[in-house]
């Protein structure tokens, strides 16, 4: 008996408790021995298996369709919208594919780099629409594995609209989505999750609604996972086409497509495309009121939420997909009258997870791009692995570099003018720079009436947890300590703290002090010599543009600022401040005074000339405090400094 | 500038500050993304680096000599001598090789188990003695590949005596250390740190005084990286044979070796041994008192005293090698006399750690073998890599099977008769069981007057710790719940706190409440009522010999029921609950009642069979309460579960 150890837990799970796990469950299986503890069950599923769990739980979900835009500005409108629609906690989305717009090229307005954005700057699941008529298998195996490499997971397979008036099959071509399907399947294995388009009134095209079914159900035979379908007016429409379906053969999930009718002229063009007959009750409601938007936008609100109950009442329906035509307010609504929006405040990291699935094990970054974690998330796109668990010493892999088009592609929002409103059209000396830094952190507006919402170093605007360092912020940035990052100590909050909190709930979340700031070399002389008093207890980082570097940290070894203790779980800890990436952050950090504040003005004004100065010869330096327990003693070694000064 | 990133900070050393470590410094160099946070420098340097660390810092050391013991008996004996001459704190311990005594076998006595058992649980830097004379090169590279195989890194090359007293040389044979020196180094590169002995009044053998310096010199040519000399009686001695090894080029370190003269006897025989002569005026004083041991002690440790200061006074010694022969007294003594023993409350980490330098970066361990280190490191030794920085998901390499000869012979130092009288002559039902745990709990007396001071669960006396439980331990224990393991939670506790405290100074060390122990099915049944009320705040896994599992922990993950933050480094977690690894543990748990208890019985005895019931129907229990900031829930569970039972 001594020698029989039992090492897996297989045969043990007959005494198993209520609501306990049993051992040797199929989510331990691929499991390493350094895998991240599950804190977020979705991001180690792939998008049928997410579906699936949801349908076994009885949780109703929602999924929002999305078209590229035309211009760059609409691109990044439309990335805030994912943000903001992102988090009324949608499945997936969806990003469509016409052939016309040139969809798989690296054009930021294109279906695969809108895909991209999405999954892996904005963490949403996504879809990939990818139409096969017309193109060589060649074009068509280059487009998925393009979507492979940037981190896409799922393929909506679909025919497309043939080019000409008359169309022809072409032998050994991509006829039929049925062929790209099988394509997809025999190059890619399964690697991708297949979404394949249903017509609940049959394909306009094809010969009966029987025979439209028959290739449903060859295209789900041929490997596609799941069924979305063309929209509809009537849920009985819907639910006759599921049962039709499923008395076929066809068992795999089926999606219905819900357009929330938004105005009568979108109405009349998408009739048009698809080519559906609107019925008879539903015109006569719009056409008196074809000119009001607004009442044929309620009424399309309320037209969608009762068709939507009574498909979800049926019983047989588990998500609903929107089209949202790129708009919000309308699916927003109906979402929310559904019940079915959910804002959960609670974040599985400190910082927006990716969904890139190399990152899926991502659970520590380094402090410094909190407020730009698009950039950290860009600049580290061609790291194989990421830290997990631990950041590890010195020898992480390197930072990518930093390009212009990055800057400027993800960068402000703001238009020059509005920069030069906030940041000063003229600035007359470093105190006019100080007062930008610190209208930032009161939200007063400036000597010229303007509040400064936005600097170079955030992408978004200043974090709710420094709102509590706020009247401290203010003193010290008056004074020429330009913050740009900084967290208050935190010892021991629930992880459920609407400010603070992060995880899942039953925990606690810690937090040591950390202040990030820029600051002239007059400051950080006399710092230095505070700092000696303050020994271990302080860490610090300072360093110029020119990489001149002071530090006090313990053989370069990263320090955890971050960390969460969880029941039943490992200990996390998402961030670290790290000597090495530290190095990165700082080209970036001085390179953004002069791409976005300095280039604002003419060369050699006197304006560009002083940021150009502050660039040159200030340092940047960030501060821990080690002592997470006692009050916060960052501004006291800051006070130090100033009275030093005096 | 903007693509100018600097990744590696070797250029910006220039303003580096005082105390400060600048970027790009040795100690990182080759670390990796994952590697532990360096709590310890000396587990990750080699000998030879740490005595060049504590030369540079003029910290003064010493290290211990150990003769293989004869009988296992004296082996046990040996090893608790480790353990307590360890906790002065020498830099190494060396064990010598006597070809006599097959010392390179398996046998529990041999110098390579000896040596063996010093590194890998003790956890003591090892030098292991080897002579090559009379012996085949096979025979060689066979001990010094067993030796690396065990994590031996040291080696002291000797000659050895030759067997006959005509001694001839061998032709391409071994015939003197320097052969053994330039051999390790052909056959094992750098592995090894070599050792070799240097003679203060020249070998007895060599032709001249400066002849055998040559041949010292030579040895060091070869290869080795210190030197150790045989004993001397005067500090002149010494000091003078460290000029001459200067003056001809010898620059590796050279150190004494003392010998306290413990005794009459035990000097003439070394004195014959070692062909030496002793000084007159050390003669003057023992001849007249040598049938009086205490008084030859106490003139020797003096004397040894005397001298030690005269060599490290002398500024050209830093370290002090003492041949102990085996005893504790009087060399502990000497070196609390000059100071140099160290009994270090500080932990590097909350259990000991091993000096295998494959363990190098271990960092984490299941809590259960929290009172059995040994087992813990005896069944993990096969294992290519240790968890490190957390313990990760289930699927964790095998534990190593149980073996008798494991259970007994690092069991109980106590004979059978003691254990009789602890664990009771003749059990006469369950209560008398509970009655042995809780004498031990208590340190009272049990019914026949003898104190229970060890169970089969524990390797050492009762954990200081465990005295912060000791009233509620007793009352659980007395009514069943037989505990075998148990920690209280702690809410951040300074690093240095003598009872809980581990890790560098300046850090916080947490814990959650932990409780471990074997119950009836009937307690356990109530038990699992009772903790249903409690939902996630306490994780538990139950378990029986057979295997029946019952746990609410999530997916299988570890929980990590230990920690520590520290200035300017990573969260440390060393010890977890594991599910998977619970289920090894448990096998070994429930051994023990049978090998170590039931077995001191007749077969087919009323207390042999009550033991065998105890082992086949009880559960072993673990609890976790996951609210670590309030007062620790688990005895309010156990009572509950008495009340409920009532």
């Amino acid at each position: 008996m001594v020698n029989e150890t039992q090492h897996t837990c297989s045969a043990s799970s007959s005494s198993k408790s209520d609501g306990g796990s049993s051992s040797g469950s199929e989510s331990s299986k691929d499991s390493s021995r350094c895998s991240t503890p599950v804190l977020d069950a979705d991001r180690h599923e792939r998008l049928r298996e997410k579906m699936r769990r949801r349908q076994d739980s009885g949780d109703k979900w929602f999924s929002l369709e999305f078209f590229p835009p035309r211009t760059a500005n609409a691109a990044v409108n439309l990335i805030s919208r994912f943000d903001r629609m992102g988090a009324g906690g949608p499945l997936f989305i969806d990003v469509t594919w016409h052939p016309a717009g040139d969809p798989g090229s690296d054009k930021e307005t294109s279906s695969m780099i809108i895909a991209n954005t999405a999954v892996n700057y904005c963490g949403l699941e996504t879809i990939l629409h990818m139409t096969c008529c017309n193109q060589t298998k060649d074009d068509i195996t280059g487009h998925l594995q393009k979507a492979k490499r940037l981190g896409l997971k799922n393929i909506m397979a679909l025919r497309g609209d043939p080019a000409g008036e008359e169309w022809e099959e072409e032998v050994a071509g991509f006829n039929y989505a049925v062929d790209l399907v099988k394509h997809i399947r025999n190059e890619f294995d399964d690697y991708f999750d297949i979404c394949v388009a249903g017509y609940p009134k049959g394909h306009p095209e094809a010969e009966s609604y029987e025979a439209d079914l028959r290739h449903l159900k060859e295209k789900v035979f041929a490997g596609a996972d799941f069924i979305i379908t063309q929209l509809f007016f009537r849920s009985e429409t819907f639910l006759k086409f599921m049962k039709d379906c499923q008395a076929i053969g066809i068992t795999c999930p089926i999606i219905p497509g819900i357009f929330p009718i938004q105005g009568y002229h979108s109405l009349r063009q998408l009739v048009k495309l698809s080519k559906l007959e609107v019925p008879q009750e539903i015109k006569d409601v719009i056409e008196p009121i074809k000119d009001n938007d607004a009442a044929i936008r309620n009424y399309g609100v309320e037209l969608a939420v009762s068709m939507c109950r009574e498909l979800l009442d049926s019983g047989m329906v588990h998500g609903l997909h929107f089209y949202t035509l790129n708009r919000e307010v309308a699916t927003t609504e109906v979402l929310k009258r559904l019940g079915i929006w959910k804002e959960d405040p609670r974040r599985p990291l400190p910082w927006a997870v990716s969904a890139h699935p190399k990152r899926r094990v991502e659970d520590v970054r380094p402090i410094f791009w909190a407020s730009r974690p698009k950039s950290y998330i860009y600049r580290t796109q061609e790291w194989d692995d990421f830290p997990n668990g631990r950041w590890g010493n010195s020898s992480s892999p390197a930072f990518g570099e930093l390009k212009d088009y990055y800057l400027f592609y993800l960068k402000s929002k703001s238009p020059r003018e509005e920069l030069l409103k906030m940041w000063g059209e003229e600035l007359t000396g470093e105190e006019s720079v100080f007062e930008v830094f610190t209208c930032y952190i009161t939200g007063e507006p400036n000597k010229n009436g303007h509040k400064v919402t936005c600097m170079p170093w955030n992408d978004d605007p200043l974090a709710t947890e420094t709102n509590l360092l706020k009247e401290q912020l203010e003193k010290v940035n008056r004074r020429g300590i330009l913050t740009i990052n900084s967290q208050p100590n935190i010892n021991g909050k629930p992880s459920t703290d609407p400010i603070v909190g992060w995880g899942p709930s039953g925990g606690y979340v810690f937090q040591k002090a950390y202040l990030e700031f820029f600051a002239s070399s007059e400051i950080v002389t006399a710092l230095l010599k505070v700092l000696k008093k303050y020994e271990l207890r302080v860490n610090y980082h300072i360093v110029n543009v020119k990489g001149q570097n002071i530090t006090n940290a313990p053989d370069l070894q990263p320090n955890a600022v971050t960390w969460g203790i969880f029941p039943g779980r490992e200990i996390i800890q998402p961030t670290v401040v790290d000597p090495v990436s530290f190095l990165s952050w700082k080209d970036e950090a001085f390179a953004l005074w002069i791409e976005q504040w300095a280039k604002l003005y003419e060369e050699e004004s006197p304006s560009r000339m002083i940021i150009q100065y502050i660039h040159d010869n200030y340092y940047l330096v960030n501060l821990v405090d080690n002592d997470f327990p006692l009050e916060n003693c960052l501004w006291q070694v800051v006070d130090d400094t100033f009275e030093l000064l005096n």
